[in-house]
């Protein structure tokens, strides 16, 4: 039988690497779309390439600028990426970290893949409870995005599935990460950091919730703790 | 009096400039939006920029590539454009013009601009009346795609206006051309070929639904006629 075909949005970072690997384990032949957007952290575009190779799949980069997100400090390196407390409530402001409208922009590049390809599905690792508070990470936001593909393609319009999935929506971050054990999935070649550096920053809204998530997991982050081989 | 902000999706073609026109007419400060996406009819960027400048409009061109879209008679020089009529229901299939997502991703790009420069109002001239029958011109398509930003973007969740507005969405090619003539658009800036060559094909959905819109307004298509001057 031939797998069932799906787009999925990979960024090279915990949450998407987790979520390439559970649509692989639920059976998908996954085509991994990567943008490279004059993120800070570039890094990440390696990261999520690694990844794709190491699991054989097909994938493509598209690259593009956002002129007008200086504003933003994912993109601006004028701007420093704030240094806040995620335990508090803090989520209920958006921080300067968001970029406008990121991952519309995003899902409408893989709907035009998934219907290139014939794929009904996107994967996208969006996370809504160990999150930065983006309006598009929240299930009310799928939701219409969804309505949107289903009225506003070719595929949509012929009654042909073509739906974008978030597993990861209402999962913890300890949650998160114990499925990544759990999947194989190879962290160390993961990026979550904002900053982009050698090592993670552990400052950023990222790195201190992949800590929390590890943490709360009980288990060693492979890309902050990296054991020394004895000689 | 600010004059409130505008983002326009400019094409270069006869429905986005009379839409930029529009726009202005309505006291609003436009920035155009064009895009370079590997359109067969790249001439059309030249024509965006052109008018861009011509009506006194800050510009972004956006340049990406769709790797996956070769199926697209609008991108792949390899598929022929169709020759069919328009003057039948033909408009009831979906022909090989189509770009899988185009609009999605020309309306995630234009909300993400509009957000950053705090525009309320995202113009595009997309029409429903003398059209090819893309799924993603149609009524419905827009008040999802307005929900969508609605709760997707900073400011959409914040309450403040964000929203695409097509004001030409159900007028015929006809009322266009008048309406064009009354706001004093350059028409023989505009393009809207297809084909993208020297002069316009004639024989393309765009060109034709041009052609009858013109006839039935009783006008002359400057692009298509050019009176010879006397000596």
């Amino acid at each position: 039988m031939r797998k069932k075909k799906a787009v999925v949005l990979l960024s090279g970072g915990l949450d998407s690497t987790t979520t390439l690997y559970l649509a692989q384990h639920k059976g998908y032949r996954c085509y991994c779309l990567i943008f490279d957007y004059g993120q800070r952290h570039k890094r990440e575009i390696q990261s999520a390439v690694k990844i794709a190779k190491l699991s054989n799949c097909e994938y493509k980069i598209i690259k593009f600028s956002l002129p007008w997100a200086m504003k933003s400090s994912l993109i601006s390196k004028k701007i420093p990426i704030p240094d806040r407390d995620i335990t508090e409530k803090s989520n209920a402001t958006i921080p300067s970290t968001y970029v406008p409208a990121r991952n519309t922009i995003f899902l409408s590049f893989a709907a035009s893949y998934a219907e290139s390809i014939n794929a009904g599905t996107i994967f996208i690792g969006a996370n809504a409870v160990d999150f930065s508070g983006y309006p598009d990470c929240r299930p009310t936001y799928f939701s219409a995005f969804n309505r949107l593909i289903k009225v506003g393609t070719k595929r949509g319009a012929e009654g042909k599935r073509i739906k974008a999935v978030a597993p990861l929506l209402n999962k913890s971050k300890a949650e998160i990460v114990a499925l990544a054990y759990k999947l194989g999935v190879p962290l160390e070649l993961t990026w979550s950091c904002y900053e982009g550096g050698k090592k993670p920053c552990r400052r950023c809204d990222s790195c201190k919730l992949r800590e929390k998530g590890f943490k709360e997991a009980k288990m060693r982050d492979p890309l902050v703790y990296t054991p020394k081989l004895k000689k």
